[in-house]
């Protein structure tokens, strides 16, 4: 193929679009490759639809060995999410459509409902199982904040792909062979990506991994210790340590402490007027109770209480994975009036949990063990105690993962400490169990004969978002630079020379790469070479060929993109020199 | 490629569907390609995902070299189409959807307003011209009736092309282009179809011309001469006779015709109680008024007057292409009421017109020409008028082609009777003109530096539609028959003979047709040869290879689907045979 750069539909723009916040969001655009048509919507010009079918080509060739591919619609009648309760638990975050005799419909953003809806209507026996099918298909969710360009948009581009099997062997089984054609599949997309535990959040079931683009556009942290535990921040359970003995402790003693409702105050306070005889009072030493709002998807709210050491705060990720469906919302002054019981600032876990006073539901960090002593609030303005112990003098309802996770905290496993890292949700593969097929009835009749009810899993990859993500770790301070499976042309060849001369030779060098099954983007414009030179890297094909004032002493010269490699190359020899390159 | 019955995501039916109206749909669901999700919604399963993919391989390969492929998206803001006035034009046949903050969205019926404003965000200069881009992408449409299967869905794929040019020569050229490559395009899916004159309906513009598959399961009716002439119904343009004189013509005379309400009793108590002289009266003779209310997209109405030979009716899809995008209701009872000087049964053209006492717009069928000579109603109970003459005695605001066309009227261009057939739109090419680019502002340089409005072609194919159109083609009494460009396999290889031998001799033969690029379906299932020939013909692969009893004697049998003619062919020549039948 060849393709003229003045035939071809593009624009490359000198200034960054006013929106990007993102390097491939940047890029994508000053190339030429995407454009925005709404918020969280986007165009795929041809060269960002080449590369889109690129990926989309790679997907298939894993898939298709163990998924048979097929197509649902988008548009999806309301009753199965409801039946699935998933119709009330994304709220706001799904487009929902009346059609005109007022059905209720929405833009489906996971097609699990009608996936296992089809197998139902289809099969009906454990000789129609294992079965594994896929679809590449267009995804909608209305984002409350799209951003980043093609990284969290409103409509993109996903390969789902959901197993059935008659037990939790067959399933582990298909979890592991889609694990292994997502390895090749993020291998050959040539991004850095790590393999993380993950939350399965909505879509219900039991084990979960994430395979995260690394990379600081990422919205998401995740952590990696040494001995190889790796998780989203989201999943990281902490490491739980041992029950203290207690029987040494002094009594709990309320203490005057003025002025002190922040965890700093208080420290330099308890210092200043209760001194520790081994050590100085450190914020790790403190209790603090966070009062929250815990709104559930059918619109009814319950307060909830968190306690956790002084020097972490709430992450409000952690939290929300926590109570998904449900969502946490600040504890408003109109609470604290509809809670009388409470001191702002001052409050202790003696006034919480569900056998208290104020019957508020108390969930404390797992590092809350038995015998710890904390510094906390009395419920009395001014005024906090002093070893109180966990376990002695107070007693939570439960625990939560809902504290920051921090550099250097110890892996659960005890692999080593916790290095935080950023990332971007690239695939998700999920032992979904047995959820969707309970909820829906998707049952077949075992080898004795008897009903049982099919195991799922689902298994998910952004496509769109792929694009952004290799061109997030692969572009530089001068633009796109494509690895060879996803550019969308093999070579850009610059005519940079005056002339017929060059005009012809590039042409006929152009005629014979495409003979030889190389694809050339050919810039014939009449602008400068310094124009092109920029174009050309902004656009970012693997190999840069110029033709231009070389050719007069018999050379051509032949760039590397990624590592800025020129060499000029006798005429006779270029074509072999360009095949060896694009060959690799 | 080798699949095997056993399992392929596949389950044959023997019942039709209860809603299946038309072949296509009958033999898609029941050999296992599609499913319905929601009414006019549809899954497309492993089977009838292929064939799709088929189509828009062929489609790609015939558009690539004169267009470039993009891709938009299908979640559209409601501002551009509000700027062209189809936001409201549409009415209840787009879906539309507000999202979380309350802007208005929809999806997309067809992108006319979205190219042109991105082909205006990216080009400024006749030097961007000409320009051609095409998608292939999912649409929507609320139809009021989504019936037939694919054939009209409420989602479904459709390429879409649309073309940029500086001046009329230039769209005249890439219209000829485009017209050039559906020809190819439709030549190669393999079924009937007819070029058509065509209405440009709610997409404004001037030439047009639709692509018909021809069926009896198609909703469109198409006219064709014996000279050439080709229009479809709405399209067809009355042969216009000649002025008469009417200075021989007696006065106009009203005379009694009790209960004559209808043109049947009207033409029995003429020439009963008035003969006429030279020959009996007869329906043509009558001139019929019909009146209708027409719906504004506003919602705004007012009343309408046809008036036509008394022979014809009104056909309300002509009527519908000529009104639209405004609507006819029928003249009720209360309109009636509003409009006294109406007398029911028996209005005659005198009190119509916006000239007339009751300034109801009176448009007549082009044959009621200047010098015709009506009996029409008196705008009495139980009375006509006889010889009322058009253009003396009475003169309509203007002409309207809303009147049947009938079997045998003449061509208007003179080449001959129209004979009437059925067909589904599978294709539509208009000439747009500036109404696009002039409602969105996209103007370019000239040569010379002035802006001028670029000149738009718009070019659609149904692509799933083109699925069901070739099934209802090639379908038979036993089931689908594909054509090769199309058929999800090459050859379906039934394994009839029992014990080890015939499953190796299958084997063996699908692995070496695998080796040639042969794709296989080899029907492994533990099933009777009957229903396993009865599902090799019900899906439809063109080759079936049966390996079964004839192996004892060396042979196995090749059929061809479509003609249904069988050979035993000797085991070593049966690769060659099936190689020879794939190539055609």
């Amino acid at each position: 193929m060849i393709t003229r750069m003045t035939e071809l539909f593009v624009r490359t723009l000198r200034e960054d679009p006013a929106d990007a916040e993102v390097p491939s969001h940047r890029w994508l655009v000053r190339a030429g490759y995407i454009r925005r048509t709404a918020p969280g919507v986007y165009s795929w010009l041809p060269l960002g639809y080449k590369v889109l079918r690129n990926v989309e080509r790679i997907v298939r060739e894993e898939m298709d060995p163990i998924s048979q591919e097929i197509l649902l619609p988008a548009l999806l009648p309301r009753e199965p999410y409801e039946a699935t309760g998933r119709w009330d638990e994304y709220g706001p975050n799904i487009f929902r459509i009346k059609d005109r005799r007022g059905s209720d419909y929405l833009l489906g953003p996971t097609h699990e409902e009608i996936f296992t809806l089809l197998v139902k209507e289809m099969c009906s026996s454990y000789k129609d199982l294992p079965l594994a099918l896929y679809q590449i298909q267009t995804k909608y969710r209305d984002e409350a904040r799209p951003r980043a360009g093609l990284l969290r948009g409103r409509e993109f581009v996903m390969k789902d792909s959901y197993t059935f099997d008659i037990d939790d062997e067959g399933l582990e089984k298909q979890y592991q062979a889609h694990r292994d054609a997502y390895i090749r599949i993020f291998d050959r997309l040539g991004f850095e990506y790590a393999i993380v535990r993950a939350m399965s959040g909505a879509m219900g079931g039991s084990a979960s991994e994430e395979f995260l683009a690394i990379g600081d556009s990422g919205e998401d942290t995740f952590v990696r210790s040494p001995g190889g535990y790796a998780a989203n921040v989201e999943a990281v359970s902490t490491a739980i340590p041992e029950p203290l003995p207690y029987d040494d402790a002094p009594a709990a003693h309320v203490e005057d402490t003025p002025n002190t409702p922040t965890i700093e105050t208080l420290v330099a306070v308890a210092n200043e007027k209760h001194p520790r005889a081994d050590r100085p009072w450190q914020a790790s030493d403190t209790l603090k109770n966070v009062l929250l709002m815990v709104v559930h998807p059918d619109g009814t709210k319950e307060p909830l209480a968190i306690g956790l050491p002084g020097d972490r705060e709430v992450d409000m990720k952690r939290l929300g994975a926590q109570l998904d469906p449900a969502e946490a919302e600040p504890f408003g002054e109109d609470d604290f009036k509809d809670h009388p019981g409470l001191v702002k600032g001052y409050i202790g876990p003696q006034a919480l949990g569900l056998e208290s006073s104020t019957k508020i539901r108390y969930l404390v960090d797992p590092r809350v063990v038995t015998g710890t002593r904390w510094v906390t609030g009395a419920n009395e303005p001014g005024r906090h105690v002093f070893d109180l112990v966990a376990g002695r003098d107070f007693t939570p309802d439960g625990t939560i993962e809902a504290a920051e996770v921090k550099e250097g905290d110890p892996a659960p496993d005890g692999s080593g400490p916790l290095h935080l890292a950023r990332g971007m949700e690239m695939g998700h593969i999920f032992q979904l169990g047995r959820k969707y097929a309970d909820a829906l009835g998707l049952k077949v009749l075992d080898q004795n004969g008897k009903l049982v009810t099919v195991t799922m899993g689902s298994y998910g990859i952004g496509v769109s978002r792929a694009v952004a993500a290799v061109a997030e770790n692969t572009s530089d301070d001068k633009g796109l630079a494509w690895p060879r499976e996803l550019a969308p042309y093999d070579v850009q060849l610059v005519v940079a020379g005056k002339g017929d001369e060059a005009i012809t030779a590039a042409n006929d060098l152009a005629s014979r790469l495409h003979e030889m099954g190389v694809s050339v983007l050919l810039d014939d414009r009449k602008a400068t070479p310094g124009v092109k030179f920029a174009d050309a890297e902004l656009i970012g094909m693997p190999t840069i060929v110029v033709v231009g004032r070389g050719l007069a002493d018999g050379v051509i010269e032949v760039r590397d993109r990624r590592s800025g490699e020129r060499q000029d190359v006798p005429v006779a020899e270029v074509t072999d020199r360009i095949l060896a390159a694009v060959r690799g």
